[in-house]
C-alpha cells in the first residue's frame, strides 16, 4: 500500500520514517524518488499532478497538505477519488499565534516604529486607545477564524466576525450575508481575513469593501492572494483609509520583484507562513483517517467539490 | 489646593478636565503655564525638579509617572515627602500586549521577515517549533512580569519565571536567587527582562548571562536602559548565542544617532512605548490615593526610597 508524500524531502522522510512507527503496513514513496505510479493508493500534496487522471488508476484518496483544498484544481480530480483536508490543532495554533501577533501589531503601531529605525527616529507614533476601544473583526467563522477570535479574547478587544451564514460565538458580536457585511465593516478599526477562497471571495478585499471601514482602519490578510486586489489596498493606504496592513498571502506568491508591497513601510510582507503544516502534529488526523478507509468508515475533513472548502 | 501636572500639555489638560469633574477641590497647574510653586501641594511628574527642595516648601506628595520611580534620583526629594508610583490596570495590559506581540514576533522569525522584505525575498525563515517546545523565561515576577507570563499562557509556551526571592505561580516554573539564576537562563529560549533597575540589575544583560543562555536564544527587553550592555548583545547576536532581539529601553535615550541598533535586522527597536502611561486608566488609582491623604490614610504604592522601588 503506497502513500505518495509530495512535499519537499525533509518533511517526506519525516513522514515516512513516522509511518514505519505508527503503520507499517503503509509504504512512503517520496516524490523525487523512483516510484510506481500505479502503486499510489494514497497522496498527501499541496498541488494536484497534472497527470493524475491518467497516471494513477488505483488512487484512492487525496490529503490536501493545506487547511483548505482551494489551491486544487477539482477539475483535475477524478470523481471518484475524494479529497481530505488537514484537521490539525497545529495549524490553529500556528494561526492564532500569527493573528495575534499581527492584530497586537497593527495596535501598537509596529509598521511606523520599523520604519522609525530605518529612519533612526527616536519617536512615539501614538498613545493607542485601550483595546475595548479597539475593533477587531474577522471575516470568516471556520475553525481558524473561531480559533483566532479565541486567541484575541484575552487582551480585551471589542470582537465581532462576519461569515455568509448566521453564526453564534460567545463574546462576539457576529454578523452575516450582504447587508451583515456592510454593518459588519463600518464597525471594524482592524480587519482580519479568513475566508476559504471560492467565487464569492475572490477579489473581495477591493476598494469597495476597503470604502465601508472607519477611516485609519487597518488589514491582517492571512486568507488566500487571490482574495486581495493589490492596487485597492495600495490606493487605500495612500488616502488614509487605511493605516497600515500585514499581508501573509499574495496573488501571485511569490510576490514578483520590484512589486509595490515590497518597500512599502505600511505593509508588513510575510511569505505564507502564517500557517505551515507541521507533519508532527497532523499526521494524527491522517492515520485516523487511513484507519477509517481501511475500515470503509466515512472520512473526516472531506471536501465539497463543488464548495472547494 | 494646587496639584502640578509636569507633562505634556494633551494629557496635562485632559487631568485638568478630569479633576473638574472628579474632585473640583483641586487645582490642576499645568507646568509651561505660570503658577505659584509655593502652592504646590501633589505633583505628578516623571523626574524629580533640580528645585525641589527649595522651591515647594508644601509639596506633601510626589506621584511617579511611570509603574517604578527608578527615574528619580531619590537623594533629590526631601525626606518627609512620600513618593508613590502609578498602579494602574492599563500599565499592565499594555505590558501584556507588547511582551505578547515581542514573544510571538521572536517565535514567529519576524525580524528575519522584515529583512526579507527589505531585499525583497520570499523565503521561510525556519518553521517555528511547537510552543510547548518554546521556553520563555521571564525576569522580574513583578505585577508586569506576573502580567505578561499571564498573557502567554494561553499560548502552550513552557514558561519560567526568575526573581532574587521566592515566587509561586501556577503553570511557572520559577527561580530564584543567584543560583536560580543559571538554572533558569540555561532553559531559557525567549528571555524577557521585566527586572525594576536597582543597583544589583544594573548592566545585568551582559556577557555573563547572555553565555549561560542556550545557543540561538531571543531577547526582549522592556525593563530599563540601564540593564543591557549594548556591545555584549551586538556580540552575542555576531556569535549566534542570540538569533535575535525586541529592544524597548536604552541608555541613553534617545539612541543617538549612528548607534549600531538603529540598522541591526536581527534587532526590532522601539523608544520606550511598551508601557504608555494613559492618565485614563490610571487616573483612578490618584484619586483614590488623594482622598486616602486628605483622609490622613495610609497611601498605596508608596516607594521604598532605598530600594528604589
Amino acid at each position: 500500500m503506497t502513500f505518495l508524500a509530495n512535499l519537499d524531502r525533509p518533511r517526506a522522510e519525516m513522514l515516512r520514517a513516522k509511518f514505519a512507527e505508527l503503520m507499517p503496513e503503509i509504504t512512503v514513496a517520496i516524490s523525487d524518488e523512483p516510484y510506481k505510479k500505479a502503486d499510489v493508493r494514497y497522496m498527501l500534496t499541496w498541488q494536484v499532478p497534472n497527470d493524475i487522471k491518467t497516471a494513477y488508476p488505483n488512487l484512492e484518496v487525496i490529503f490536501s497538505l493545506g487547511a483548505g483544498a482551494d489551491q486544487f484544481v477539482m477539475s483535475q480530480v477524478p470523481d471518484s477519488v475524494p479529497v481530505v483536508r488537514l484537521i490539525d490543532d497545529g495549524l490553529t495554533s500556528m494561526m492564532q499565534e500569527y493573528v495575534t501577533m499581527a492584530v497586537l501589531a497593527l495596535h501598537r503601531d509596529l509598521p511606523g516604529y520599523i520604519d522609525n529605525q530605518r529612519q533612526q527616529k527616536w519617536e512615539r507614533v501614538s498613545v493607542p486607545p485601550l483595546t475595548r476601544n479597539r475593533r477587531v473583526g474577522v471575516m470568516g467563522l471556520g475553525e481558524l477564524g473561531r480559533g483566532a477570535l479565541r486567541a484575541l479574547t484575552p487582551f480585551g478587544f471589542a470582537l465581532s466576525g462576519w461569515a455568509r451564514s448566521a453564526h453564534q460565538i460567545e463574546g462576539v458580536e457576529t454578523f452575516h450575508g450582504e447587508d451583515g457585511l456592510r454593518r459588519f465593516l463600518k464597525q471594524t478599526d482592524i480587519l482580519v481575513c479568513l475566508l476559504p477562497l471560492t467565487s464569492a471571495t475572490q477579489n473581495i478585499l477591493d476598494s469597495t469593501l476597503f470604502d465601508q471601514l472607519p477611516d485609519g482602519a487597518a488589514l491582517v490578510h492571512v486568507g488566500r492572494g487571490q482574495q486581495l486586489d493589490h492596487g485597492a489596498l495600495t490606493k487605500a493606504l495612500d488616502t488614509g483609509k487605511l493605516r497600515g496592513a500585514v499581508v501573509d498571502v499574495t496573488e501571485p506568491e511569490p510576490l514578483p520583484e520590484g512589486h509595490p508591497f515590497w518597500h512599502d513601510p505600511r505593509i508588513m510582507l510575510t511569505p505564507h507562513i502564517a500557517c505551515i503544516t507541521r507533519l508532527e502534529t497532523s499526521l494524527p488526523g491522517i492515520c485516523e483517517n487511513l484507519k477509517r478507509h481501511q475500515a470503509s468508515r466515512p472520512l473526516t475533513g472531506i471536501v465539497d467539490k463543488t464548495l472547494g472548502y
